[in-house]
């Protein structure tokens, strides 16, 4: 089974059957993502009316490709899966090549219709005979930024140089539309987010939760696990696999159907019992699996357990160049009681009120400190310097509203030295808000290319610190693993 | 008063002291911002340097003026103030003309020291004795988006044809940098926000949260007004003329300093006292003025309420096409308790299965349908004319997420023929959420140009219909006003 998941993210040829050349169609767009995030071996587009799409030759069956195909992606209308297994069934009579099929078109088991479900298990049962697994019906694909694969029919905008760009945040996704959605707002990053490994997994009627987990476990590029979540049959097993992972790699869930009314909507989507959420929420707790309750908040938590250090403890510093912004942020803050304000030393103090202008609030309340619209660049840099250098402080939350006078670029360039040239980045967990909207763009661009992650808001800097921070209690609690 | 407040707003030309010919310097932006709004009557630049300034011609003193004054902006280093005030008196001896001072220079009583409170003594005592009255010191400045008046050094990128767009939102900020991240922020929606009169209070040593708020509850132009706080000396009186106002338009509060820790860096900031908080937030509920958490509800409460009619009740369907993230809203929708899911007629049910794709989720629970990503534009567009027409509801989410073979020009062509040209964007509230990123920008700006407004989240779809169903019940409590 291992093998053939390795199959699925590193194939050795793939073959799309339902390729199209309208560049509307999901045919055509799965081909585009394929050229266009590089996927270096072969592709076989399947299409009995064209000669050529996007330079690619046309084979008119499965059967008719001479080449090794280790992984066929499918977007036919589904009332056309009954002739491709039997084609399929004669591909591996001869060949016994085929080792995944992502069946990304839908109207299968999810409509729970008599013709869905016996689509579905003529896909399932054939693909099983052969030994070849399934994942879908009713998913968007998979992508691979490590191997160079993505099967999805998903427009991003997402230029192609951006394209395959490697991380450590390897996700699944119970919806379709959430994972598209997910695709889109990464791509629309100041940095589009970077995974290693993202699955769509539809229907789960064969490849499901579990064996994608077991696989992230074992895979040494994923540094992270994110899930969207619906509900499970095994809900049991979920919890152990979870529970196991978790010792030695954060795992993060979006779990809905939280409400009676949300699970009942989410029953009648993928069919799945959500479970009683009281239940999942306490072996989540009790297991360090990291709960989120919003799709930003998953994003910033992945981004910061795959991008950050963890923290050595719960004292979080404040620093603001906003007095708004940072009392806004305070509240927030005090909203986790997980975190708490550090109490620097009177030499760090001392040294802060030295470097900053008058005005500047050190350190009431303690943990905070507010350095004033009248700080500069050099203001910036040095007292996050200090801050972070002081030992009561394990990470550090950083705001500022670029005024018109403070030349953003050099204050993003000053930044980079220091954290990323410097290593301050790496030593400490650091949390950058700078706002707001298109005027700060450029400067969130030149940190993100540089490795180090922007925030949107304070509260979301503060929502990420907090799960950082909970999941190194958890690990401590454990013995100490890091 | 009541008159000097117009001439904030309405002024009769205006000096800008301090004015600058470099365009890093706030001096410079004032007049830019001035001139890009399209502001009309003259604007005189002091600079004894300079001949000209953007092609304004430059005066060294105020006295010098012959024409009419009737607002002063100052951006001076705060050392001028002792002269600037000398000179002030000289004018007004002659003239008496000018009406208010926007001082935008900080270094005054904020700082707590006795040179800082010694300029703005000097400021507002010579303002006094001449019935000019100042807003300010320490704040970013006004902007009057009827009358063409922006006196503001922030750059928001906002082009140039943007500007001057009218809303019936009026804003008080009691800091400079969330004032700031909001007109940021707001330039950078789909179509920018639109305001009002927009004002940065600062240190409010003379103008402040009572003066505006009686002038807004007097303006017609004024529908809505927002306001972040951090504290004010005298609690009660603020809350009497809040509880007057939202009878008959509503406010939209966020208030800071909600933690014991917060509320000491809000002193520390504009050395105001927060308050006891829960006394500010049992006033908020008594008396029907909306209170919100975050930046982004603030923004999409102020908006909702200024755009949308208010709704009959508290029924609000979820209509979506995508599964998961309608279960996501619907767990959101749930926290909200005040919210309730309608029960649609039989006949309304009858004619959406009829309508929609066989896959359909029609009312399972009951106020929800998920359209599915088989829907087309037709499904989209007659599905929520359905679900608007029937009686059992009060307002609408409405949730997409484009898929690739959905043409979003033509779904967002057709939204705007139903909700504009046939008016039902008029006759109940409706919160359309398009998902996400850069890929259906487009998208949302054919419909925000069109007055219909978008929403970047589900959650975000959820607080702002809770907040206008609140605000209706406080209406209804207090005898149906509307």
């Amino acid at each position: 089974m291992g093998n053939n998941l390795d199959a699925l993210f590193n194939p050795e040829n793939i073959a799309v059957v339902g390729a199209s050349s309208n560049p509307l169609k999901a045919g055509y767009i799965i081909l585009d993502n394929l050229l266009s995030i590089g996927y270096s071996k072969k592709i076989f587009p399947i299409n009995i009316f064209k000669k050529e799409i996007l330079g690619l030759k046309c084979y008119k069956k499965l059967s008719d490709i001479e080449d090794k195909i280790e992984l066929i992606v499918l977007i036919t209308p589904s009332k056309a899966i009954f002739h491709i297994m039997e084609d399929l069934e004669i591909r591996m009579a001869k060949k016994k090549d085929v080792k995944v099929i992502v069946c990304a078109a839908a109207n299968y088991g999810e409509t729970k219709t008599r013709e869905g479900i016996k689509r579905q298990d003529c896909l399932i049962n054939t693909a099983k005979r052969h030994g070849v697994r399934v994942v879908g019906p009713n998913c968007i694909g998979i992508i691979d930024n490590i191997n160079r694969v993505d099967t999805t029919f998903v427009e991003t905008l997402l230029p192609r140089e951006s394209r395959g760009k490697k991380g450590g945040i390897s996700f699944i996704s119970q919806s379709g539309a959430l994972a598209a959605s997910i695709l889109m707002m990464g791509a629309s990053q100041p940095e589009p987010i970077s995974m290693n490994k993202f699955i769509s997994i539809g229907n789960m009627a064969d490849v499901d939760f579990i064996d994608l987990l077991e696989y992230f476990e074992r895979d040494e590029n994923t540094k992270v696990i994110g899930m969207y979540m619906e509900g499970y049959h095994n809900g049991r097993k979920l919890i152990d696999t979870l529970a196991r992972i978790t010792k030695k790699k954060p795992v993060v869930v979006l779990k809905v159907g939280r409400s009676e009314i949300g699970a009942k909507a989410a029953n009648s989507h993928t069919g799945s019992l959500a479970g009683a959420d009281a239940v999942y929420d306490a072996a989540f707790r009790q297991y360090g699996i990291i709960r989120v309750y919003t799709i930003e908040e998953m994003m910033d938590t992945l981004q910061s357990l795959d991008g950050c250090i963890l923290p050595k403890g719960n004292n979080v510093f404040i620093l603001t160049q906003a007095g708004g912004p940072g009392i806004y942020c305070t509240d927030a803050y005090m909203d986790e009681k997980i975190l708490k304000l550090p109490l620097i030393s009177s030499e760090t103090k001392k040294k802060l009120k030295e470097l900053l202008p008058d005005m500047a609030n050190v350190c009431s309340p303690e943990g905070y400190a507010d350095i004033t619209a009248a700080a500069d660049v050099h203001h910036h840099v040095e007292s996050l310097r200090m801050v972070m250098e002081d030992d009561a402080v394990d990470s550090v939350i950083f705001i500022t509203v670029v005024p018109t006078f403070l030349p953003r670029k050099k204050l993003a360039d000053e930044l980079v030295r220091l954290l990323k040239d410097e290593g301050y980045g790496k030593k400490k967990p650091l949390y950058i808000c700078i706002m707001a909207g298109n005027y700060v763009w450029e400067c969130r661009e030149i940190l993100e290319k540089n490795g180090i992650r922007t925030y949107d808001t304070p509260l979301h800097c503060v929502k990420a610190a907090a799960n950082m921070v909970k999941y190194k209690g958890f690990l401590n609690s454990m013995g100490g693993v890091e």
